[in-house]
């Protein structure tokens, strides 16, 4: 894509309100507009981020055995009575028809998939059964704030799980532990596994994966030594005690919630009566789990983890193109027949052919954050000049070795 | 895919409440599920083929030279009182936070993305400007009824285009017309460029994209010999009357609008005073189009027109898979080998695997409706049987043969 075409543009004034680096960063570089505090336009650089983030959850969800389906956003007041959410989630959006009808929209899906599961589960034979959506949620925050960490309507994977006893949710919940682990490593982010108080209908404690960040909402202990790291919500402690795990001491730091999974037990298929005969023939109810992943959430905490003075470090797998490619003056011809060739070759380039200063380019793309920066210039010929986003030194390749290095 | 492994079966039993074909038909064939009048669940099936819609008409706004992002469905109440529609229509689901914040949910996009443009338009260089955007909206119907076809939330294409003159929309609206219809014809759809009323905002016109069809919700006059065609609610005439156009007599018919046009004019540019100025320095509002295509509508409507009395017969293109295949009594084996080999082959197959008896895995065939049916019998040896779901006849060929049609 020609950079001159984007119709967002990258811009050296921060936004007045931002009280965060993804808010100032994904602004200035023309990912996102803020339409009021805790509600974001994507642009289009945004949205490519957003989906090459979405497809990454995607695949280790189906990778999973989850089966991807897509409930509404808006729901019969009578499911969230049921379970009494209606009454107890502060954060739900509760709306009117003009005539009457009661409707809230979507923060979590349980209200509705579990009915939904009705259908599906009869016997111990339909058990295992896990369903997922990736979707906008609504929530009544308080304070949304942090840019898009903490939003009034953001992009979310929501996965259920219906198992026929403990022993086996818990088998489950092992293995959507070690996928979620390898998406956020993937995402360039490392996850602690925190203990967290379950919610409102719950004693159980419940798993959140946290990114130390401090524009993270959460405060977290968490041992250097061994993976013990608990919420500071449910914890007894203060820092510098002896980790209960290994026996070092504990720090405490502030943390973004990137991902969280609930033992939900049997509280919402009680409320909905689904129920399944087990081996004996016998009416049983089965143990339910959520698990959740905030796709947007994530795109603003890669933001505060990968960026540098100069702007946005994307990892190659999330950035909305390979590479960022730049012409010196009097190198547009070149430049032009670079752009086609990448562009043949499948490679996802973002070409700056403004009338700018090689200067303005440069900040451009260091403010963008693409993982490759090239530059063509008369001086150098046919060669390309290269450079990782994150390194400070380049090198002169052929074009030939620029594809074969991004193919 | 295997059959077996979709949460969502096909079933004999047709929905109670259906008062239309492709409700029947798609819960039926188990590719949505109704959570109240309205609103409905898409299943894994579905939600295939809203994505190939989706990606069909991608690809149509993108060769246009629109350019995609997302806006939010949470809008402030201020943009829709600059516009009046707060208080003007009717179908707008609004909303309070608990704070007392009012909201409105997204039904159209023109209060947001005119401040938006505010921010990109300045000079007439920096006109036209298209955005689009593919999402769920909300609308407050007294009625939601006809399957997917009139819904509370639905999945929906909206662009928006601003332009330097009436003269340059008009350029653009033709270029639009011919990518609709080309969108129409490639799902599989005849759609006629119907005459309507422009709104409430207007004494335009606007032009409705309809398809004859007697689940729609719209009576239109046609004329069979050329492409006349005009709404009956602005319509002075009766049926029989001769077309303004070439004096044929005029035909009434049922149509369900898949798609629509509205010239703006300058009504949303001074509310939200976006001006330009033009080659001489003058301020100047830019003229206003806004484009749509019911995603979710078109696939019931799809349906609608390609069905018979077994089920659906998707289109090629919006098909979730391209081939249904089925094993007989004692030919598993092989018809594991053919489903192995046609994934290799990137060609996507939907595998009934279940232990039914033949006319049931016929029955489940020609319910879900894929362009081609392979049947694999012991008795025919290698020879697969390839039949067509629109077509009675069969043919025996290869498996070489079946993957070189199928790429």
């Amino acid at each position: 894509m020609k950079l001159s075409k984007l119709a967002f543009q990258v811009t050296k004034t921060p936004p007045t309100n931002a009280d965060t680096i993804n808010h100032k960063l994904l602004v200035q570089a023309g990912y996102v507009r803020q339409l009021m505090a805790g509600v974001y336009t994507y642009t289009n650089l945004g949205l490519k981020v957003l989906r090459n983030i979405e497809n990454i959850v995607r695949e280790e969800m189906d990778a999973l055995g989850g089966q991807e389906i897509l409930m509404p956003a808006l729901h019969p007041k009578a499911n969230w009575l049921i379970t009494d959410g209606w009454n107890k989630i502060d954060v739900l959006f509760k709306l009117q028809s003009r005539t009457g009808r009661e409707y809230a929209l979507g923060q979590s899906h349980e209200e509705i998939v579990t009915p939904l599961a009705k259908e599906l589960i009869h016997s111990y034979k339909d058990l295992p059964l896990t369903l997922y959506q990736i979707q906008w949620k609504y929530r009544d925050e308080l304070r949304a704030k942090s840019g898009i960490l903490r939003c009034r309507e953001f992009f979310m994977k929501d996965m259920y799980s219906f198992h026929e006893n403990q022993a086996d949710f818990e088998k489950f919940y092992g293995e959507v532990k070690a996928a979620y682990l390898r998406i956020f490593q993937r995402l360039g982010l490392t996850a602690k596994v925190t203990e967290a108080s379950g919610g409102s209908f719950t004693q159980k404690i419940s798993y959140e994966f946290m990114v130390l960040t401090e524009a993270g909402e959460d405060n977290i202990f968490y041992c250097d030594r061994c993976d013990y790291c608990i919420n500071q919500e449910i914890a007894t402690i203060t820092e510098g005690d002896a980790c209960p795990k290994c026996g070092a001491p504990l720090k405490l730091a502030r943390a973004a919630e990137v991902g969280n999974v609930f033992d939900l037990g049997q509280k919402f298929s009680k409320d909905f009566d689904l129920t399944f005969a087990n081996k004996n023939g016998e009416k049983k109810y089965p143990i339910m789990g959520c698990y959740g992943i905030g796709i947007s959430r994530c795109m603003g905490v890669i933001v505060e983890k990968h960026h540098d003075e100069k702007g946005i470090i994307w990892p190659a797998c999330v950035a909305p193109f390979a590479v960022s490619l730049i012409a010196l003056n009097g190198a547009e011809p070149y430049a032009n027949h670079v752009y086609e060739t990448l562009q043949q070759a499948g490679i996802k380039v973002l070409f700056d052919d403004r009338f700018q200063s090689a200067g303005s380019k440069f900040a451009a793309a260091d403010l963008i954050g693409l993982p490759i920066r090239l530059v063509i210039s008369s001086r150098n010929g046919k060669q390309i000049e290269w450079k990782k986003r994150d390194q400070a030194e380049s090198e002169l390749i052929d074009l030939e070795t620029v594809i074969k290095r991004l193919q």
